[in-house]
This record gives C-alpha cells, sequence and structure tokens, in this order.
C-alpha cells in the first residue's frame, strides 16, 4: 500500500487499487485482466440499471430480515448515487469481459460498498462493516443481476428516449402528411415513373411505417419488463429468501416508474436472452424503416439541377472540401450509417443468442452493450433528423408540376376505357416519339379528345 | 404454331408458348429471361396465395359490377384451383425476376385466364373471352396483388405450420419438465460446476422459451393480417373501385378462414414490407432458442463414456461410416443448422427490406420465398426433432447421480451460514486436493460435521 | 420385401427400400428421418463431387493393395457415373440432416455400391460383392470425405461458372468503358450534383471493381484445393493406408484437372471449414460489387422522363400488369435480389462455421449447400445480366448533355483560380437566382468572361 | 467573441469555436449537427491517417510548386503532429456524420491550418496564412482523402497490431502442439466419443487455422495499399496536378514505411469499399477461428467434476459472485464475445458497402469505423487470450487417461480386421452391458484375445 493506493482482497489474495477508488480487489483484477481500453466500457446505462438493483435489494433485503436495517440503509443509499449517475467514473471495466458480467456485477457491489463504508466509517472501499457479497450482493447472484439490469437499461431507455423519438418522427412526418397533401407528383415504381400521387399520400406511408415502429416496440415491452432476479446462480433462487423476486420487481418498479415484474421462469431467463434477440430484431426493423425513409429523401433531393429535386432539403454545413457551394443530405447519411450499424448489431446479438449452454447465457455484456447502443444511435439519429432534415425540407413544386406533366404513365386511367393493350401503345408510341400522351393517342386513333381529357387528370387519380 | 406449341400475344409481340401449358407470353418471356432452374422456383405457398387473392377479386369485382357474372364465375372458379394447389406445375418461375413479382402475378393471370377460356371456349390459354390482365388482373396491380399474396402465404403457414409445431414442442418440453421434476442434478454456468437443480426444471426453461415464441408470431399477426390489396399500383388505389379494398380482405378472410383485415395506409405496404422483416426477426430469435435446446442436448447427450451423459438420445440411423456402433444426435445436427439457415435468411430479409425506393420495394419475391423457406424449415425441423430426438430421450439417472455427488458446488449452500469467503476457502482446498466439500470444510475448521450435513443437501437448493 | 421393394439392412437391422433404386438402408433411413423433401435437396455439385471423392479413393486403394482389382474396378467405374451425374435421381437426400454429411457419404457409398453389384452380379444393390462401407468407403470416413466433396464442388463450380461469368462482365464492362469514353456526363456525389466526368470513366470504375473479384476469388483457390481426405475419422488418418493422402490428392487432380493438393494440417480441415467461410466473404464482396453496379444502372436508367435518365435499358418484358408501357430494370433487380441471398447466405455459413467442436465442425451440409447456391446464383445472375442488360445498354446523349450543361459544380474548376469562398458564392448565387454559373459569376464580379470560359469546360475537367 | 471562444467562418457565415481549438467554423458546425457524444468518435486510427495524408500532399504539392515552401513546411509540421497522435484531443467529430468523412476531413484540414497559423503568426486557428482548403486539402477531396485514410489506418493497424497478434498466437498454439504431442487422448466428433490422436495434434489444428488466417490477411494486403489520393471529387483528379496521385503515394510509403500504391482506378475507389468489405470478411473468418479455438477450449476446460476436465485453464480472478470457489473460462468468454461482434461489425460494413450511389459511396465512416474496431478488439483479444490463458494452460493427464480408457471408439481399429459390422456389433454389446470393449468382443465371440491387443491400441492409432 502507497499513498497513492490501498490495498484491497479478495479470493485470489491482496491487490494494490488507487487510493482514491472506490472499487475493490475484483474490479482491479478485471481492469488488468480484459485490456482493452475506455472505448469499449460497459455502457452507463447498464450501470445505472445495476444501481437500481442493489437499490431494490437492499431495501426488500431489509424488510425481509435478511440484512441489518443500518447496512441496509447505507446501501441503498450508496447504490441510488449509482442509479442515478453521480458515480459513473467509478465504473471503468469494459464490454469484453466474464460473459456472465460478473465483474461489472461486482464493481457495483464493491462501489457501493466502498461507498457505504465510507459513510458508516469515514474510510473509503474494504468489506467492512458493508461486504460486496455478503451484503450489497445478497440474495443475488451475476447471474441473475446483470440479465435484471440489461432489462432495466433496455426498457428505460426505450421509455425515455427511443420510443418519444419515434413517436415524435411518426408525428412530424403525419403533419407533413397532412400539409402537402394537395401536392401532386409522379409516382415511381422500380425507380420508374408511375401513376400520380401526392407528396403528402407519400409522407403518410412513412408515417405509418413509424408508427408500427413504435406498435413493434411496445408489443415487446411486456417481456422486456419480466425480470430475472431471484433466480440467484442457476434460475432455482437457492440462498434467496421466499417472496424475494416478486418484491424486488415491486422495488424496482416504484424506483423506475416502469410495471416491472418478476419473470414466471428465471431458468430461461438466466440461460437465455431470447427477448434481448427479439427486441434487437425489432430495433433491425426499424432501422430498415429508417433507411428507407432516409433513402427516399435523398433521392428525391437529388439534384439540385440534375437530379430528381422534388425535395429542398435544409442546408446545415458546407458540403464539399473541393466543390464550393455543394450541399448534401448529410442527415440522411447519418441516418442511414446508424441504420446500417443497427443490422449489424443485430447479428452480433443473433450470434451471442444462439450461444448459451445449459443454465447460462455467457455472452450478456456484449448483448446488453449492442442493445443499448442501438437504441441510443436510433433516438439521436431520429432526434437529429427530425430536426436537422424533416423539420426544414420544403417541396420545390415547380418542379413537382414540371415532372408529373412529362410523365407517360398517366395513361394508366385509360386502360378501363380503352383496354390495356391499347393503352399500352399509346405510351410506347409517345415514348418513341418523344411526343404527349395525347399526341399519341390521337395519332394512333385509339381514344378521342373528349375521353383523354376526361380522363387523364393527375387529381382524379389519387384513389380518393 | 407447331404441334407442341401456339402463339401467345403480350405488348411485346408474340412467343410460342407449350401447346398444354396454360400460361401465356409473359410467363413464357420470363422462363427465358431468368434462366435459374427448377432448384430456384417461387415458393407453392405464394402461389396458392396468389390463387386465393385471384378468386376473391374475382369476387368483388364481380359483386361490385365490374365483371360480367360469367366471366367473374370462370376466373374464380380457375383461382380455386390454384388455390387448392390443383395447377403447381403451370408455374415454373423463379424467384430471381422482376423485383416486383410481376411475373408470378402475371403467372397467375395467365393461367387462371387460360384455364377459365378452357372451360368456357373448350381452348387451352388465350385472352378470349378472359382477359389476364382486363379481367383476372381486374382492380388489381402486381404491386398490391404480390405483396398481399405474401402476407396470405406466411399467415396461412405460419397458422397451419409453424405454430401448431411450435406449440407441440412447448407442450412436449412441459410434459417432460414434469415427468422429470424430481431428478436432481447438477447445475452449469459457463460449462463450469454450479448449484443443483432438477432435469425438469431445465427443461422447464425451455418450454418457457418456446412459450415465448409462440407469443412473439401471435404478436406478429395483426400486421401480417393486414393487406396491401386496394392500393394498386403506387397506393392510391387508382383504377379499383370503391369498396374493392375491404371486400377483398372480407373475402379472403372467409376463403381462408383466417381474420384479414384491410391495411389502414397502402402506400406503406407497397413501398416497404416492415413487416416480413419483423416476422423474420421473429423467426430469427425462434432459431436462437432451438439452436439453444439442441445445442444444450447435444452436451448432456455427449459421451457416451467420455462425455457428459446425463441424457440418452434415439438413435435413429448409424452414426458413422467409419465408427461401428457410433450413435450422433443427428436431430440437433439438423435443427442447429436449420436454426443457422433461418438467421442467415434473416439478413437477405433485412437487405432486401432496406431498399426499397419511393413507391415500390422491388426485393419483394426475395423477401417472400425467404420467409416462406424459414417457415418451413422450422416447421419440419421442429415436428422432426419433436418425434425423433424429444420424445426418445430418457435422463440416465446413474450418471447424474453420480456427477452431482462429486460436485464442489454445493459449497454455495454454506455461504449464508459461514460466509462467501470461508466458503470459497473450503471448495479450493477440495479442488486442490481432490477431497469432497466435507472433509475440506471439517480439514479447514470452517464448519462442523452437524452443519455440514444439515446444509449441504442438493435437494434443498432447488428453490422450493 | 415385396415387389416394389427389396430389403436392405445395416447396423439397426433390415429396411425396405424401392426395388428400382440402388441405395441401401442408410440413405432409406436418411429419407424418412428428415423429411423436409425435393426442394431442400443436397446440391447436385456436392453429389458429383463424392462421385469424385469415390473413383479417386477407389483407384488409391487399388494401387495401393487396399482392394481387390476386380472390385477396385467395379467401383471406379460406378463412381465415375455419379461423378458425370448419370445417377443424380439416386441421391434423394436432402441438406438438413446428419452435420458431418454422413448421410450423403453413405448415399454414394450405397448407390456406388449397388451400381457395382448389378455390374458384377446383375442383382442391384446390396453389399456383395461390393460392400458400402468395407469397400467403396475404404481408408475414408464422412469426416474427410464430406469436406473434400465441399471443396472439390466449390473449385469446380467456381472454376466451370462463376470465374468465367465474372471475366465476361469485367471484359464487357471493359468494352463499355472504352466505346463511352468520350461522353461526358455530369458527376454525382452524395446523389448531388458534382464535377463531371465520362460516362467511360464511371464504366471503367465496375470493370476495376470485377476485376479485383476475380482476383480475391483466385486468391482464395490455393486453400480451396487443399483437401481434407486422409484425415479419416479425426484427422490422424487412421485405417488409411501411407500415401493415400497424397496419392487420392493427384487421382482428383487428374479426373478434375484442377491442381488439387492434400492438406498439410488434417485436424483443421475436419474440425472447421474456414476456408469455406472465407470463400463465402470473397462471394459477399462480389455481390457487393454486383449490388452497386446494378443499383448504379437502375439509377442512371430511371425515368424515361421523370428520372435521371442517362441510360436506356434493353426492354425484356412488359413492365407493369396495370401501367400499359411501361418498361423497368428487372435484370437490375434479378441481380440486386441475387446479392441479398448471397449477403444471407454468408451468415448462414458464417453462422455454421463457428459452431464447430473439438474434432468436427457439424454444420457440413449447410456450408456446403450455401456456397454452391452462392456461387450458382451469382454465376447465372451475371450471365443474365450480361447478357439481357448490359449488352443492350444504351446512352442517351442528348439527355446525357443536356444535364452536363445544367450543372452549378463546374464551379470547382474556378477554385484554384479566384479560391473556394469565392467558387462557392458564385454557385450558391447562381442556386438561389436560378442563373447559369457565368451569369453569377460576372453578376457577382467574382470572375471576368475570358477567365470563366479559359477554365469552365467539362472536356478539360476529366483529369487527362 | 469572447473571451472563452473566437470567431470563425465557412460559406456559411460566422461561427464561435472554443478559444483554445485548433479547428474551425466547419468542425464547430458538424459538432452541433450530429449530438451523439464522445463514445462515438471517429476512431483515433483514422485521424492519426488523415494526418499522413496531410503531410504527404504537402510534401508533393510543395515539390510540384502548387504550394509556397513556407506553407507546405508549416503544413507538413503540423500534420505530423496530428499523425503522431499529439493533437489527438483537436478531434471531437463522431462516426455519423456527412457519409463522405467530409468533416473529419475538414476537421484534420482545420486543425493543422489553425495551428501551423499558430508556428507562423502566433495567433491559433483562422485561415490565414495557411488555409484549410486552399492549402491543407490542396490537390484533394474529402472524397478521396478519407478512403486514403481508412485505407491506410487498416493497413497500419493490421501490420502493427493484428497481424503480430495473430503471429504470435499461431506461435503459441505450434508451440503447444509440440509440446503434447505425445499424450494421447480421445478424440470426439459430434461431441460423441472417437478414435483418439494427441492432445498436439488436436492443437497442431488450431495452428494451422490461425496460419491460414495471416495468409488471409497477407492476401488482402496488395489491395488495401492502394490508395485512392490523386482522385480528388469523382476519381477523375481534377485540380491535381500530373503526378501527384503517384507522388502522394511514394510520401505515405516512406512515412509509413508500408508499400504504399496509387490504385489504378480512382473512380472505383471512390464509389466503393470492396476492400474494406474483402476485409471485414477476412477479420469475420479470423473470428469463425477464434470462436472455434475457444469454444473447444471451454469445453475442454469445463468441469472441474462434472464435465469434461481434460484441460486445466489459469485461474485470473474469482469466478463467481454467489458460488464461493468457482473458476470460469473468462478469456474464453471474452474472445468468443469479440468474435460476435466482429461477425455484427462486417454485417454493418456488408450493408454500407452495397450502398454506394454514382460516383461516391457515402457510408465511409461506418465502414473506417468498424473495420477499425475489428481490428482492435481481435488484437487486443487474441493478446489477451494468449498471456492469460494459452499460456497458462495444462493438461490434466490423469483424467485424459481415464477417459481414453473408456472410450468404445477404439473399436474401429478392429474394423478392417474383423469388418464394420462385427465390430458395430461389439461397441453396441458393450455399451449396452457396460463392459468394456475387449469383454464385448470375446464375450460375442467376434475377436480373440491376441488380435485384439495386438489391434486396439491407441497410441497406435495416431496415424503416423
Amino acid at each position: 500500500m502507497t499513498d497513492t493506493t490501498r490495498t484491497e482482497t479478495d479470493s485470489f489474495g491482496p491487490i494494490e487499487v488507487p487510493a482514491d477508488a472506490y472499487w475493490g480487489a475484483q474490479t482491479e483484477r478485471s481492469i488488468e485482466n480484459f485490456p482493452f481500453g475506455p472505448r469499449e466500457q460497459m455502457p452507463v446505462e447498464i450501470v445505472h440499471a445495476l444501481g437500481f438493483v442493489k437499490q431494490a435489494a437492499a431495501r426488500v433485503n431489509g424488510r425481509l430480515g435478511k440484512l441489518d436495517a443500518e447496512i441496509a440503509e447505507a446501501i441503498q443509499q450508496a447504490a441510488g448515487q449509482v442509479a442515478r449517475g453521480d458515480l459513473d467514473n467509478q465504473f471503468p471495466l469494459v464490454i469484453w469481459q466474464t460473459g456472465s458480467g460478473t465483474q461489472s456485477n461486482m464493481n457495483a457491489n464493491e462501489v457501493i460498498a466502498g461507498r457505504a463504508n465510507e459513510q458508516l466509517t469515514g474510510s473509503r472501499g474494504g468489506k467492512e462493516p458493508v461486504h460486496p457479497n455478503d451484503h450489497v450482493n445478497k440474495s443475488q447472484s451475476s447471474n441473475d443481476s446483470f440479465p435484471t439490469a440489461m432489462h432495466i437499461a433496455a426498457a428505460r431507455s426505450l421509455t425515455d428516449k427511443l420510443l418519444p423519438s419515434a413517436k415524435r418522427m411518426a408525428a412530424l412526418l403525419t403533419k407533413l402528411a397532412n400539409k402537402w397533401d394537395s401536392i401532386v407528383k409522379i409516382g415511381r415504381t422500380h425507380l420508374q415513373d408511375a401513376t400520380p400521387l401526392t407528396l403528402g399520400q407519400e409522407f403518410s406511408g412513412y408515417a405509418a411505417q413509424m408508427q408500427a415502429n413504435v406498435d413493434r416496440i411496445d408489443g415487446v415491452m411486456p417481456r422486456l419488463f419480466a425480470l430475472a432476479q431471484g433466480g440467484t446462480a442457476v434460475g432455482t433462487g437457492l440462498n434467496a429468501p421466499d417472496g424475494f423476486a416478486e418484491g424486488f420487481a415491486k422495488e424496482v418498479a416504484s424506483l423506475t416508474r416502469l410495471p416491472f415484474t418478476s419473470a414466471p421462469n428465471k431458468f430461461a431467463e438466466l440461460a437465455a436472452h431470447d427477448t434481448m434477440v427479439e427486441l434487437s430484431g425489432v430495433l433491425n426493423t426499424l432501422a430498415v424503416t429508417l433507411t428507407k425513409i432516409a433513402n427516399d429523401i435523398r433521392l428525391m433531393g437529388s439534384g439540385p439541377r440534375c437530379g430528381i429535386g422534388e425535395l429542398k432539403l435544409p442546408e446545415n454545413e458546407p458540403g464539399s472540401s473541393i466543390m464550393p457551394g455543394k450541399v448534401n443530405p448529410t442527415q440522411c447519411e447519418m441516418l442511414t450509417m446508424v441504420g446500417a450499424q443497427v443490422m449489424g448489431n443485430h447479428v452480433a446479438v443473433t450470434v451471442g443468442g444462439l450461444q448459451g449452454h445449459l443454465e447460462l447465457n455467457v455472452f450478456k455484456p456484449l448483448i446488453g452493450a449492442n442493445v443499448i447502443r442501438s437504441i441510443n444511435l436510433l433516438s439521436v439519429g431520429i432526434d437529429s433528423f427530425c430536426e436537422r432534415c424533416l423539420d426544414g425540407l420544403e417541396p420545390d413544386e415547380t418542379r413537382i408540376a414540371q415532372l408529373l406533366e412529362r410523365s407517360l404513365m398517366l395513361v394508366t386511367a385509360l386502360a378501363p376505357e380503352i383496354g390495356y393493350d391499347n393503352a399500352a401503345a399509346i405510351a410506347k408510341h409517345a415514348h418513341k416519339k418523344g411526343h404527349t400522351l395525347k399526341e399519341a393517342g390521337l395519332d394512333l386513333g385509339l381514344v378521342d379528345e373528349e375521353t383523354f381529357d376526361r380522363v387523364v387528370k393527375p387529381e382524379t387519380m389519387l384513389g380518393r
């Protein structure tokens, strides 16, 4: 022990830790054993969730007489600080550690004990009077605490961040759909000119897609609210008192104001993380939706003079280091890159999810970290896209009208009148000769002027 | 035109088709344009679903006065044959065609027209009196018919095949969980010896996992039951009469006895296939579950003499072409390979789903074919696994008891009595010396015999 | 035994097989144990490769005195028939079987024995005088024969199909690059107008991409030519005579005219299929390339009147069942769907590749079937795309010139003369006012006419 | 402008930046436009590579007379600081920005100009006398600089980190293979007992797998060494002087001591990143290899009393927060989690790679960041696994011998003597009765004692 360190011990013996750290021997060992550096740290959302886990456990252990009242109170105070994010700098461990997340669980146990001991004795760290395992981890195992923290972190992130972002985007798209409901434009299928629709109708499709993603997330929540806690080491709940699991879920629900429950089968919750894989699949679907919407806006905003040019995107920054005056769809690019990352994260989660063995899946930190990162990327990405792209989007009505006029696919309206084959002949003739449809139709004698003018009106081709 | 062919025409001109084929020019052109061969054919489930689409459309068109009664009747009769699978050999087209599925839609239109014409005139094929586009495809576009067929095919396959299979497996696992509820065995976490549980508890986890997958599939169904039909080319419903979409959904519901509805926003249903991506994600989750279960059974069945050997797997075939007498966990291997394929298919669906442009996603056949293949592989794989592996599984109770006895992790029960650190010391001492826990505990003086015998009983460590 | 069946036996006892089948008991058992149906059959390429395996093995066994000359000759004759594809209908087994491919290996052993026995005795099937295990499988195990067949099948498919297709496409793209080398067009970055290039330069990029993929495939070949044969059950080569592995590789090289070798470490070749995963990664890269090229051509062919319209795609079929006269980029759609499937197959191969245990990876049929399917899809897809899209592609030079003229990004040429910030100001001014660049430059007084005319010439902006 | 900020400008107008920052307007704008926070920063490896890009470009521009000598010198000095990592804290931008990496390129341009200006004038930041675009970015575009930086960063990381790690692991595995070459153990296929091999043979397979991965990485290097620089905005090299591309590649080669070259086709290098996708596929293969090896060691180390127990893994930390004395295979778990992440990253890279449009792929930061992260994770993971797992691995020879003795698969050695079917009967009989093979063979009268003892010797079954 030196001025700048103190000695902590675990079943492997003594080890020096920084004097000002709250953590103990096992955290220190993990720092040395997994040298991946700060970019790879366990997400703070999971750290905060471990705070809630320890806080709720201390309350239930105290109530059930498993912990002395003073110790229970000290633990739950310190754990509350972890949950609130006040001690984030005490969590140096990385994602790439034991697959059960044991070391992050011990990091929480040690920091909370270390902080509680400081409160009770004035001396930071150690195992007296509050012991990381015997008290903070009371009635728990990493094997149930860590997956519980994964569910809490994901549920809170979804509730606080992604769901509001997704709903905001759905609402904004609905607003734009209404606003642009009377702007008739050419439709495009196969990237080829097709029959018309309104810009509002187009955006109503995006709004519907986003709303369905909100529903998908809502659909996972009941399974996500079900917590593994109470299963302890292998799912049997050995060393946890009767009623612990249910009491714990109630405490967490009360602390987080989210309707957490105790999972009906703990064996499944420790040995597999199917619900995290499912959630990742739902995030993958959202990523697909966002990619589609961003790609469409990029396409409609292509130009300004040599592309489609139906939408004007807000200019947020200079576009090119070599081409002066260029403005690029940078928010679309950001969002589609985020989408690609979420799809990749989903495969990582799937590969981790499939490899559980017997009573424990040991890809927990991988799974938890990827799901949390996907949620964060999607949430910030959506918010930024709403603020810096959708909000400032403007239709170029002149260009839209110009393209609509030129299109050959308005011929579709004639098919019910003159038959599909005749209508096709008119379109082909016009295309070949560079004529308008009307010219071609009259030229071929397949339609008379009155019929043409009556039938071929874009504004009547909108299915209303 | 020769003896063995007849001439059919489309807007590209005349083309020879086999004289005995019901199909017409566009199908023939597609055979030539996409020469991938019979292994790559469009799944029959989608063909049958197109039969339902055409049957329901003819009924609604007839009722709404859009089709002459006789023609409507002839179409719906012929379409019914397609739906029942009587004309499967008339659908030679492959998955790798137009991304809208137009050619498979035209294949259905042509075959139904060709069959209806034969009924009405005695002459097979052609466009008179029933025209593939003007009559069979009436009020429709490929752009809404094909995604409608994808949803119908997936919903029927789930309902008829995968859901029953998954429920059967959940029920069988529950039966085994109950049957083996009193067989106490060693638990394993990190593949290392852990605290005990019963074999029944272990299987109850698998049962819970399977049941959750049933719930996940159920959760997608409402979105899958929502049909694109009525959107026609770009989602506006141009050329479809008022009430067509709703009438159509009711007819399909009646024909299939499944609660199909008309999707509230057709633009989204043509331009994207998020629900198919979501469903694929749910199948991916199921694949993860099955891989976990099959891997566990493979592990517990490893041996017979040099592995874990807690389970005896049924012998279905000789195991090795060189090692006589070998019996392998072949059903586990089949099921985990199926799982890997479903995970791969999911990425294919995701990549297809993200690339839609404007009014149309043109990866429809890819998406439809992969989802249907995944459903079929999972369903047959589960059924086979239930019949040929789970049903015949037997615990080796002698071996289970022998391993349980040896384990050091029963020491966990001592931790609440003598503290975590002392309990750890006993386990380490026993491991090092090759002693039993009791010997080690007494040797170290950390526990007395009476306490040990009272506390360390596997049958009291099951959380009951 | 009935008129239509005969009785065959294996270590599990007697079983009835169809009287006209060459196969025996184990094949029949596999048909019953894995009821996935004909769509899921093992690729014929692997069946043919097993023919080569058995043919080469018989020759070496005969030469080394391990097989009686007459039996060796009968085996190698029958195996040659399998290799040539004459007995494809005798291979009913599916991909989803034992993970070692044992049953397909036994299918080959039984059919070859059954055919050899017929030749020698007039009686089809059976184990006398030629025994499937003791003679046809002599010196082999499924564990080395099946991965050997995977390598042979992949190497032959690459050599005979994919490499010629890829080279053809690279050559065709080079031809187009040369042909269109003087057509100056607007460049696009971020889908936004950028500085000009020629259409030939654009296509030279595609040609370079394709050529690099040829190089990538060539780079895998040495590892793919290395064969597992000779490792027998676990890699030690137990029961194979000295020199068998090397003699075998030489025979296969002579039979296939490809430079196969004996893998230096057989343990690695049985226990893992890293080279197949690597190859799948190379196919994934090719799929990425093809998707990019097809997407570009789809974009440049968008229109005809409301898109970019720089390329005219050949019309292969009518485009829409509802929009008459529509022509769609169907070959691009086919090729990008193929690309998505190959990317999905790659994940399936990866998931299979990562799960090997100890001496054997038991995802062999999954891995083999996906690699072969990817090769076939890519090869047919490329050929079709070359014939039906690239070959008929035409630039719309009028449209190309029209767009070039309009562009604002020619301003880039001014930046070295008047500075980036001034050039940017001109472009922004022109964009805002709807002016030409020249008008804007003069208007702002930032450039004089002579300088402008001297500097802003698209044909001098091509980097030549 | 305040005490803590100064005003910088770009074509969008003035903006406040922190007074002590070297960066300018565009960097500041990007911080505001993409608020993802520090966890998502662009990897420093790419920042350093941009330093090399700017340093080499300044040298060539100076030499070719495109930059005043003093300015060129100031730029290359400042750029050298960036390359060495002295200014890492000046690069706050995140991955999720413009898809061309323009903002990170401008970040480098601004910081280098800001630092050079400070050197030349005493005043930090600004555009005088050194301008970020007109001088630092001279003869370049983001479109060629950023992909050049991606290749430099990947090539350096592979050379400095991953290749040494992979070679070290291959060498260590070879050492273990030699060391354990005479320890005969039971083989396992399908996780079932099989014929014997030595522990050294088993590890020789792992060594061969690792060596093949070194070869795979080597195979990508020539394409990775080819640089996009010189293509400028769209590949034509507009605004770059003759000889710039080649001179640049030589300078970078000299600065980094790696054999970089100028890519023969620049259009392909800007518009697509196939070589990064290929490299990611190679990393994916390495991840598959590592997963297989780590899984095997985890399996062989399972126990200590209820698993396979053939290997003793080093104890690095306490294993369980609830089960005292437990030691877990934590380095295996870390490495397999790393593997899963690399597989996920690969899909992200693939999805980014496939979406390039026309002259530019705009998923560059996503692709670059994932490849760099995969390299780093693999390299640190391998080093840690070597040091903390492989290095301390010990065979449990007693256990290995005990299992070998018990096995039934030694019967395989009898097959060439008494036939496959008889050998199978002996194994089955022994299994059923719980007898040894010898007992069973004699009991059934299928082999005599002398033959048995002569033939069934594990040490002669090793293929030597």
